[in-house]
């Protein structure tokens, strides 16, 4: 197998904050004047975009913040029922909705963000939501609409083999893959940006397991998973672009 | 400065899921047979424990998912007033609570953790909690009490060094500090742990943002410390058990 390139050493030390003494904070891409990267990254030219159904046609059922903590569980078996798009609309809003626009270079959002980067984008595996054609799609948050970015054949079996085998990532109704674009946190925190790129990943899913519990809805993360496959099945190049995390998500 | 040792390839390596064909899986502590770390630190042997107040009696008003969401944001200002044991025990029961517990070595909690591994310990700052005297306390989630872990001359100030000086650490009703006890995740993921800890602290950290909203709190997490001196502010070694992310809490 040969040495780990990340030891235990090394491991331990990314987990601390003492990076931020290592990072020179004259030269960052910040602090020399760069333009921030974009806060959603460009849909190509002549793409196909789906408007989301608005906040005021969700119609989620009642359910308390504190019934939806106490209910969370990972749930890794699904029926075989399509989400709405409604549904859909309300995890993705729940995700990564923009709460508003501060500027070009910052949108406050549903969930919090070191130094207000926002770096992931949200894609979307769909294999069964009423009225949307199986195939991987990209979220706009925004503007709250999705853009069809593949379609790849044998998608189920796609998605299950980037998701390492497991299974229930080609059963659900829609896997969520999310890919981190560093650059954009890289702008604010040079290299003190990996480990609160991880801390944001796992905002942004915590809130996709509870709003899964307000509409009849499970997942459960997946954090072993195929890097090149994954990166493949969306299409990202692995580099400037990569998976950083999955959750697929259908109804209980 | 000298050159970060956690380079831009590396940091960006780390978030992949690469790691995970790099781990010798015949190898790990868990594949030698090696029993799992407790599930909780040990209390020391005469410390002051106090229970803390059971479910029943929180009293927490109704606050719905979807507007616990929407009306989460990153709050630093904090009345000063205090907060009562019944909002300090919702919250650590939202952020570390437990569901059920499996066996002597994995316990069900209200986040996800990968592998049920739930590396954190949860430490306070108390500042202002109603009949609580101002230390550091730590949360024993399997007993849903409060243990006393230090006195600390002058805390409001302790604990702002600790957070870089942001006052906002000191003027909290309370300031939550996690640490990871690595070897609970490595027991199982060796070198593969380190970003599903950071993962994992997000999922805690993001449910303390939503259960402050259903009480009238709010909080701004901190991942900009000084790990020297918060790690001894908990009195923990720094290697073993390690601070990695911090969460002022007050009244709004």
């Amino acid at each position: 197998m040969g040495q780990p390139i990340i030891t235990r050493d090394a491991g331990r030390y990314f987990l601390t904050d003492r990076i931020r003494h290592e990072v020179d904070w004259w030269n960052t891409p910040q602090a020399r004047g760069e333009e921030p990267p974009p806060v959603q990254k460009p849909v190509a030219p002549g793409a196909m975009v789906i408007p989301l159904p608005p906040p005021a046609t969700w119609g989620i059922p009642p359910c308390s913040l504190a019934d939806g903590i106490a209910r969370r569980e990972s749930r890794r078996r699904f029926r075989a029922v399509p989400l709405t798009p409604e549904e859909l609309a309300f995890l993705l809003w729940a995700t990564q909705g923009v709460r508003a626009r501060l500027n070009e270079a910052a949108v406050l959002r549903t969930v919090p963000s070191a130094g207000c980067r926002h770096p992931f984008e949200t894609y979307l595996a769909i294999l069964s939501v009423t009225g949307i054609e199986p195939a991987v799609y990209r979220y706009l948050p925004l503007d709250h609409a999705l853009v069809l970015e593949r379609e790849v054949p044998d998608l189920a079996a796609t998605v299950t083999a980037a998701a390492h085998g497991q299974r229930f990532a080609g059963e659900a109704a829609v896997t969520f893959v999310w890919t981190a674009i560093p650059a954009r946190t890289e702008w604010r925190y040079a290299e003190a940006s990996y480990k609160v790129i991880a801390l944001d990943a796992g905002h942004v899913c915590q809130n996709l397991y509870l709003a899964c519990e307000a509409i009849g809805a499970g997942t459960c993360a997946i954090a072993a998973y195929r890097q090149a496959l994954a990166d493949e099945l969306l299409g990202v190049d692995g580099r400037e672009e990569f998976t950083v995390y999955l959750a697929p998500v259908g109804k209980v």
